[in-house]
């Protein structure tokens, strides 16, 4: 019930049935309120318009650039991060134009760790700029070709100058946990005694996985006293679990960007973290984001960069409250807590109990039976259940063809017996 | 190099570049081998034929099952898992099919925990049977309505019948993350005792984080001295990063299904755990299992259940190995390495860079003169690149709009200098 007290109540502060919340939490292995985790407090930076932006699909006109930021700072994300000025001509006009919107959230840019692009970025009006430079021997050797002393030196001086502009200023290493981990701590010392904002943990090649994650945050958390911000990819399929881990290790920001749209196969989608963080702690990311909207806001996305929402998406996936075995459907019919940790009336959606098929059960059945006003006993309701199956075991059946089955075989009841024995397949229209 | 030594080896095992490795090795977040893990000797229960039958769009005919299964087969998965004999008279004959094809992976059909059901299902000629149950309080109460006390003396009943028959046995509770602890932990100690060759942890409602999934596994670990099973569902977007986490903590089996087909919006995908485990393991997956099946296994189940492959995939959405940013196309031109943890050859597939866009940089337009057979200066590819960007701020650019200005460009280079400011935009074709 509490779910604003660290990383309490998941389970049931998203389903909220005191009854079983008593019980649910005498579990030991329900977290317990840490001093370090920020599972109830995170601030998500959106990079739909940045790292979305090299997304193979991806390309954003002006308009269609403000139509995702105004949804995004409706939505209540608490950063957006733009692709720099530096990148072309357009993206510098972008920049500004979206700076002049008057939005809530903080409007950022991500620019390489060189005094020439942070000018550049400064005089858009944007309220803070993300600093990115490779650390990783990779990246050292084959990108940039600078070493560690270059690197903090350039970091300071860039720091510096933005923070002499009155702007916010994020200092970020790239491909982070294939860095030296002395290297990337000094580093970070170094541009935390100089004042920055937030420092960044990237994975820019979604490598890492989420106890690494969690030690790595836990170690910066003890070095720097900024904030501290985390950037996952996904190419392992880990992103979403980094960032709470990440969180709970004591990160403060989570960069996120619609869909996960991002370079190769993307970064944490914003709303896979949601369904994480609403489970974790529902009344914190209730009250601070629009939830109803996310499904619009990803249908935007979507047709931007010409892609379907993955049938298998957090949330939104067509058949993410679609329960379909039949004890599944008969415990969901009696207590929707059962089987789903996420309510989708939460997000303006509603959950769906397929019963045409040969999974179903005679409960799921039973329900349809009532919602079609139709009035059957038990034995009656497994008969025509049995009549469902056998049809399914033919051949995939819609819903259509299950409803037609429960008619007919409740016509039939309602008549001699001798006709009782039609076979509702046949009637199916 | 390593990766047959635990969870050595990582990133380096991947990409297998020795002058990096040793630089690499010298992190102290890379892990070390741990007695405890089974990342680098995991085992797959493939179960697209039972959890992935309960997917919405789900149909197989019996035709459909023989060659997912065979392909399974192929691939290399060491179980694969059918829908109970229980479930319809078509399951029970498709059991006894797949049962009869003679596959090198054994073959497994899930159960309730009742006598009925296991009778059917040893008839049926199956290696072994995954029995499972529901343990939850929500499921106690709202599903089958039984204590603690019948559960356990039941599923020693049941197992105890299994293993007299000379089958392979399994005993999972349902909903393990909301379950009980001391009730969870003393359930599998007696079924431990009387001999049940696994115990098997299921997030039956996807609420479980990382974090608890290594603790829980890893507590189980010291109470029962059997295999361990564990199978997570997606809602929050962790299954493959907990099945990565349960292995870590002791976990010997992985329930996968192809693209995590399922109920809801599924669970563990089979590529998206080999995505994560060729990272963590590489010689042991790549000696096992045939990475270059898996795209044409997942076109086989995305065809039958009729939905696209997600285009955020990992390893065979569209984009997974597409470059696009200046940055990262440079340092990918440099050495892959900089920027792909998975390399595209082990699955059959080939990278990308993107330089038809306006976060192109020259050095992605270099290799692409070089593959047109174009000779320019550096001077020449930098003035080309700008004409690139200019034009793919206006709109979208396919390669061949970017071809055809670096072929107009490359031919003013070749005529007399009055001509060479002829703007490339329009003899675009």
């Amino acid at each position: 019930m509490s779910g604003t007290n660290g990383t309490n109540g998941a389970a049931n502060g998203a389903n909220g049935t005191a009854s079983q919340g008593a019980h649910f939490r005498s579990s030991p292995y329900q977290p317990i309120g840490d001093f370090l985790s920020n599972v109830d407090k995170f601030k998500i930076i959106e990079s739909t318009l940045r790292e979305g932006e090299q997304f193979a699909n991806a390309y954003f006109d002006t308009e269609t650039k403000i139509k995702i930021a105004k949804a995004l700072d409706e939505f209540g994300v608490d950063y957006i991060e733009l692709t720099s000025p530096a990148a072309s001509e357009q993206s510098r006009k972008d920049c500004e134009a979206i700076c002049k919107l008057g939005l809530r959230a903080k409007i950022l840019t991500h620019v390489r760790c060189d005094m020439r692009d942070a000018k550049l970025a400064v005089e858009t009006g944007v309220d803070g700029l993300d600093v990115v430079i490779g650390t990783s021997s990779f990246l050292r050797e084959h990108s940039h070709g600078k070493d560690m002393a270059y690197i903090e030196k350039t970091a300071i001086e860039v720091i510096e100058y933005i923070k002499s502009k009155g702007l916010e200023v994020r200092f970020s290493s790239e491909d982070s946990f294939r860095s030296d981990l002395v290297d990337l701590l000094s580093l970070y010392r170094a541009v935390d005694k100089v004042g920055v904002n937030r420092v960044g943990i990237a994975d820019t090649v979604g490598c890492a996985s989420p106890r690494q994650v969690y030690d790595l945050v836990r170690t910066l958390r003890g070095v720097v006293s900024c904030d501290i911000e985390t950037h996952f990819h996904n190419d392992t399929g880990c992103s979403i679990a980094n960032a709470y881990c990440a969180l709970e290790a004591g990160a403060t920001h989570i960069d996120t960007s619609v869909l996960g749209i991002g370079e190769r196969n993307g970064i944490t989608p914003l709303g896979g973290l949601l369904a994480r963080m609403v489970v974790s702690a529902p009344e914190y990311v209730k009250s601070k984001y629009k939830l109803h909207m996310l499904k619009e806001i990803e249908d935007m996305v979507a047709e931007a960069v010409e892609v379907n929402t993955p049938f298998n998406n957090p949330i939104t996936g067509f058949c993410a409250f679609t329960h379909k075995a039949g004890i599944h459907a008969k415990a969901i019919l009696n207590n929707p807590s059962t089987y789903e940790i996420l309510n989708p009336a939460d997000f303006g959606l509603t959950r769906y109990v397929h019963f045409a098929s040969r999974l179903t059960g005679w409960n799921a059945v039973k329900t349809r039976a009532g919602q079609l006003g139709l009035a059957m006993t038990d034995d009656q309701i497994k008969e025509v259940t049995a009549k469902i199956k056998a049809l399914a075991d033919v051949r995939p059946i819609a819903i259509d063809d299950a409803d037609s089955i429960i008619r007919s075989f409740h016509l039939t009841l309602q008549q001699p017996a001798a006709q009782s024995n039609s076979a509702p397949v046949e009637v199916a229209q």
